[in-house]
């Protein structure tokens, strides 16, 4: 007797900067509308009222060095440079004050977006998943532990094919990093394995089949792809 | 040396009827406003163009018997029975005349919903995860496999401590089974593991801490929860 009726899916994994071990990804957070000049680029007006939350898949990660698909349904699909923090503990109504204490470490990550389908829910009142939520949306480069990148504050940079798209500061992230963690906690249990995207700076765009993107972000680390 | 740096996720799993084999869970997709009755009484008009879907976080499933803790954030916390789909293929542009192929079975599941959050989500054009994808928002009982199942087409009923809150029939599903695995692997490639919530009738509405929760449907089965 198997344990299982069907074959077991795979867990997915990231890697982890300095050990063979992988971070085992339980679930993706992801906050919209962080970065003052990315809201006014989508046409909005930054606010701190309430911030706007929504997921991918855990299994939407792909590892950096990877060639992605062009997803189907779209014709307007966007790269979105992020930092990524990976918890290693978790809570709920979680202070701001004790998030620090949670963070396992960083990564640079990308939230891929049908842009086009994003539009039309958003105009609709719809949801946001098949926009923000599809198969291999969530390319993330290897984790640098919190105590070797520190509490990151500085550049963060797209390019595609070597041309500048996206260049700004971490440190104008309008919810600050222990307060989104704080925000999510209030609605979700966080736990170990929780990645978080903390949203994107100014410049998204499309991509096209054969691009090459290159994210940086300084102290943390690096995230590499082809568009296939 | 440790496989991953931190304690892996449990995996999610649902029971199977008629084994102690478990049903692995890789995703969860729903798809929205799937009964006349029920669009109409969200205010909306009921229609075929283009069905609206979204996840939830694979382990929100909860098993039948379970006490769910009533949520943080809401203040009106709404049940939603529906037929649950679980696949034991996949793919991706899925014809519908293939769908039945790729069914394991079926089960009872209740589409919990927070739905002050969701009507606020819906108006501003913002994502659904805070309303639809929280934690245990997804009781479940187990599944019965396609080959005892058959076809389900019969009535689909919830009672609140006794009094039926939602009384339908299947077979008034807008979007039938084969056509929502069609339009989902247009979108996103399906996998083995994949439960597939396919819609609420008329009837929804708000639960309260100690309220008992059963769910029926006819050659399917059943599930029971009590918000604790």
């Amino acid at each position: 007797m198997s344990e299982f009726v069907i074959p077991a899916p795979q867990s997915p994994t990231v890697a982890v900067e300095g050990t063979e071990a992988r971070f085992p990804v339980r679930r993706i957070y992801c906050i919209g509308r962080n970065y003052e000049a990315h809201v006014r680029e989508m046409g909005g007006t930054p606010e701190r009222s309430t911030p706007i939350f929504f997921a991918k898949p855990a299994d939407a990660v792909v590892p950096s060095g990877s060639t992605i698909p062009y997803p189907p349904g779209t014709a307007n699909f966007h790269h979105e440079i992020e930092l990524v923090v990976a918890l290693k503990g978790g809570g709920a109504d979680i202070a701001p004050e004790d998030a620090a204490g949670l963070i396992f470490g960083y990564a640079v990550g990308v939230d891929l977006t049908r842009r086009d389908l994003q539009a039309a829910s958003a105009k609709a009142g719809q949801p946001w998943e098949s926009s923000k939520g599809f198969d291999n949306s969530a390319p993330i480069g290897a984790i640098r532990p919190a105590a070797s990148a520190g509490d990151p504050q500085g550049a963060i940079r797209l390019t595609v094919n070597g041309e500048t798209r996206q260049d700004a500061l971490l440190s104008s992230l309008i919810w600050k990093v222990p307060e989104i963690i704080a925000q999510i906690s209030s609605l979700w249990t966080l736990q170990p394995g929780d990645l978080i995207f903390t949203g994107t700076p100014e410049g998204v765009g499309p991509l096209v089949r054969g691009d090459k993107v290159e994210g940086q972000i300084e102290g943390v680390g690096s995230v590499a792809f082809t568009i296939g």
